[in-house]
């Protein structure tokens, strides 16, 4: 063998981590990573969203969980590759609990990046190809209940005469892709959705909305969009989609439902939740219970005073109607990030005289220059040309420690910077603030550390340039009887909209369990980066997210399509093992350093 | 380049063949043929669907349309294979109006098979991947029209401010197909469809009903079935699913609507078509009809005397409503077919006292082993483990001609009655007659010859076997006060279901056009075969099926989901070329032997 060439090094360094990992020989195993080295677990060996920064850290996970998971049959799945002195593979593995898939690069001083993820549980693995159902039985049979039959009395008995192991509370794209993981491992579940309609938390926004997020970061689970289907996705069309998907992978989906409130007993290990489904109350004892609420929290209205003489009309920016109620009358908006911006474009649209309000400065990039130099790598037209999977894109993407992930994404940034120089210029020009993220890392950074603080430009921004949409600064004070007063100076208004965001994940823990709940969990979301709305300390993994809380048998799942895709496979992995009763001993449970 | 290996030896034919395709040296053409040879054309050369049988035929058919196609650019797409001194290989080509895939068999005298497909119209292919919408119109619009709206404006004013250019009259699996086609293409189409909602003819059947083929051979196009897919769909998962396939691919489906009239205009090149939908009446102008009510024609029910007097039910199978309401009575179901044995299964399942009329010999075969002998190389877990995608499995499977298929067939026809010896024996011992074909070729030839004369056995076969399901034998004569008198024998019965099948498929334009118009057309189905229920003479196609017909613009579509799928592709270009006023000329339209 070659081992000089890209598949042989790999070879190589993999035959001397196997062995390492089998004897557990923890200083030979740190011996084979380099000098700034990472190692990124999903569930493979800690049962948690982990990733071991150093040398030491490595070693330490190593001694806690080797001999719980005993990896064996290290395999490069097809050949290395190398490029900027990087050689990357991507490899198989197993260990007593779970098969996996995983990925590494080496530099020259050994290992840089692995990334172990578990992508089956050995003995529960998910039906499908040769394992599929027959879905009819052949021969005859007296008093034969056939599938509908049967799938028609689990929807009926589940939650009744039988309990689900999960609940989800929530029913968007966060709450589907997990109910149809979980659906595929056959762990029992009802999905808690309040609208009427799978999909409607879509179809119930303003109507030009489409998806900011191209189509090939969109994908569900198991069922890719036909390839005719539009780049963004107008928000009907998303809804319909989830809609039909809910249907097709046969959810336990209850519409017209909310969870009232919940609380957890630590002796029985089981929730209790009340939920009101369709006017009538049902109490369902789930063993575990995921908050699939969004990644936004509770929205956030800053309290104003002058509400009772104000004569127009005020709401949140996810309580917005669209613009055509407001024909003739004036508009103000409080605040200049997504929202915000989709919101004023469309009410100029309309031909409303608009105000948008910043108060503070905005990262702005151009959907296209977003989709090619951000995504068009591993989801496009050209990621597909080229034989990447979306499975591949999203490991791939998992791949990159969030630790390094500012110092690749801020040549992207400085890139976009230089390409459309003169678009920022005009706006800066219209008195627009900008910015670039708290180290010039853009908007997938401001996304990971805060979830906001950002505007991917689809047309709102030219407005804004050329004054369609007005501009103010300042800090909103208060109403007064005509409209809004910021920093002393009225801007008359007939309705104004908060664009204000939303607050932590675990205010709606604190809703629908209790303060201390969500006091104990603690802040969702965010890195500890020590930036804007993301305080320190590092964390190295998003707070709280598909992984194992302080609060047992509580699980947080949220974000874009992509996260509610590629997360889901590893929260429905955890929930599954817990179903069936495997160990699953958590390695680095993440201390709460921040309530929310 | 090594001649002798299989892709030399391609190539080399491939260069003569296109150098006298270029030349029209039509001597040399049919050199290049073996003595036994075939070129089956779909709609690249023809405009049609036609199968050119020897040097001769071929020759005339090369004659006729080189001078109008100018095919070039012939290419072997990936190598040649070599098996049982046949090699074969996978074509790319184009003409002045397609872009085609073709498929060759070479013998050692020279080429046995050959395919070409129309896979693309130039300058009117299908929007994906890189063509797809957008989705979203960026930047900003006063008086935007947002996709939803756009789409529900084409919803409302299509058929009624705008004429469609397609009407497909049935909105089973062969409308939808053909209507998710002619999307894709941009032609203006409306399904008529009676019932409440897409997918309810599979609905509305006996509960116990599956699909009889497994899940690999049922994909629609564009949009496969998730990997979990049941191999045998249960009939409402099918219907629900055929329901979403319409939302998602944004069909113009008309429900609660029936055609009651139709009538073509030869100077206007125009049908008027007088729809009541959802009780009010509309008419509809388009330039073509598709008649897809299914492959099988308006139900046969014997014109028994004693109706008056017989104090039972009496109905179709195709009216059959399921075994519920006769628990306690006893059943007569008249034809020993696919509905018959389905419909006694499912009587005896529930108890119910049933009896089998089998009027002539039937063929039956076992479910499992028909997947395995009959599909398996094609359409199976193995065949998706060895890359055969399902297009790839549809072009094969069209590159068999039909003159070669039943030698093909023998063998596997005669594996099967070998395997499953003991399971005949049993049958015939229990009385019932079994027969294997005309010429011993099995089910599928009976399919494509008469659509008739079998059973898949999915456990009926037992019940008949062990006396569960009774049997009788003989043609029904007349229904008496209790039951029905068959070759002389009182056969008492509460009810008396007919599986006695459909007549041919142009029964549907005597019914809604004229039966001169059904006459002029002729028979639909069957190959010419000369054998039962098939007359001859030969035609080598499927008689008036996806293809230019004796009446302009008057077009027949059906069959099962696999030829749904494949020949909607086919059927949708030759409709495509003519919205955009491509020439068409139609090589080899077939004559009519047979009124029906």
């Amino acid at each position: 063998m070659d081992v000089t060439a890209p598949t042989g090094r790999v070879s190589t360094w993999l035959a001397k981590f196997s062995s390492a990992l089998e004897e557990q020989d923890t200083d030979a195993l740190k011996a084979l990573f380099g000098h700034d080295c990472y190692w990124r677990d999903l569930v493979a060996f800690t049962w948690n969203i982990k990733t071991m920064e150093g040398r030491e850290a490595i070693g330490q996970m190593a001694i806690a969980t080797l001999a719980k998971t005993n990896p064996t049959n290290w395999q490069i799945a097809g050949e290395a590759t190398e490029a900027d002195g990087v050689t990357e593979a991507w490899l198989n593995f197993e260990t007593d609990a779970v098969i996996g898939k995983g990925h590494v690069r080496l530099k020259d001083d050994g290992c840089w990046t692995l990334l172990t993820t578990a992508q089956q549980i050995k003995g529960h693995e998910e039906h499908k190809g040769p394992t599929r159902d027959a879905g009819v039985s052949h021969g005859a049979f007296r008093d034969r209940e056939t599938y509908s039959e049967r799938r028609a009395r689990e929807a009926a008995e589940l939650g009744y005469k039988e309990q689900p192991y999960v609940v989800i509370i929530g029913g968007g794209q966060g709450g589907i892709a997990l109910g149809a993981r979980l659906r595929r491992l056959d762990v029992p579940t009802i999905i808690i959705e309040k609208n009427e309609r799978p999909g409607d938390s879509w179809r119930n926004r303003y109507k030009s909305l489409c998806l900011h997020d191209p189509v090939w970061y969109d994908h569900l689970p198991y069922l890719p969009f036909p390839d005719h289907w539009p780049v963004f996705s107008p928000k009907d069309k998303i809804g319909d989609w989830l809609e039909c998907y809910t249907k097709i992978m046969e959810l336990n989906y209850w519409t017209k439902s909310v969870a009232e409130s919940a609380s957890y007993d630590e002796a029985a290990g089981e929730w209790t939740v009340t939920v009101e489904r369709d006017g009538e109350q049902v109490v369902l004892k789930p063993k575990h219970l995921v908050l699939a609420t969004g990644m936004s929290g509770v929205p956030n209205v800053p309290d104003l005073p002058g509400k009772d003489v104000f004569k127009g009309e005020w709401h949140h920016s996810s309580q917005h109607p669209g613009p055509d109620e407001y024909v003739g009358k004036k508009a103000v908006v409080v605040g200049s990030n997504n929202s915000s911006h989709d919101i004023c474009a469309a009410l100029w649209e309309a031909g409303i005289d608009v105000t948008m309000i910043q108060r503070s400065s905005t990262h702005v990039v151009k959907s296209d220059t977003l989709m090619e130099l951000a995504l068009g790598s591993l989801y496009s037209e050209e990621a597909v040309a080229k034989g990447i999977t979306t499975d591949m894109a999203d490991l791939i993407f998992a791949s990159i420690p969030y630790k390094v992930l500012p110092e690749m994404q801020k040549p992207q940034c400085d890139e976009t910077r230089e390409r459309d120089g003169d678009f920022y210029a005009r706006l800066e020009k219209a008195g627009f603030e900008l910015d670039f993220g708290a180290d010039d890392t853009g908007l997938f950074m401001k996304y990971l550390r805060r979830g906001s603080g950002y505007y991917i430009d689809v047309g709102a921004s030219e407005l804004v340039a050329n004054g369609d949409i007005k501009l103010k600064h300042g800090q909103a004070e208060r109403f007064s009887e005509t409209g809004i007063v910021v920093d002393g100076e009225e801007i008359p208004a007939d309705v104004v909209v908060f664009a204000t965001g939303y607050g932590s994940m675990n205010g709606w823990a604190a809703k629908l369990i209790s303060q201390d709940v969500a006091n104990k969990v603690g802040k969702c979301w965010g890195l500890g980066s020590d930036t804007s709305k993301d305080p320190g300390p590092w964390e190295g993994e998003l707070r709280n997210m598909w992984k194992p809380t302080q609060q047992e048998a509580l699980w947080f799942h949220g974000g874009n399509l992509h996260q509610s895709r590629h997360h889901s496979q590893f929260l429905s992995l955890q929930l599954k093992a817990r179903q069936v009763g495997l160990p699953t001993p958590v390695y680095g449970l993440a201390e709460v350093h921040h309530v929310g």
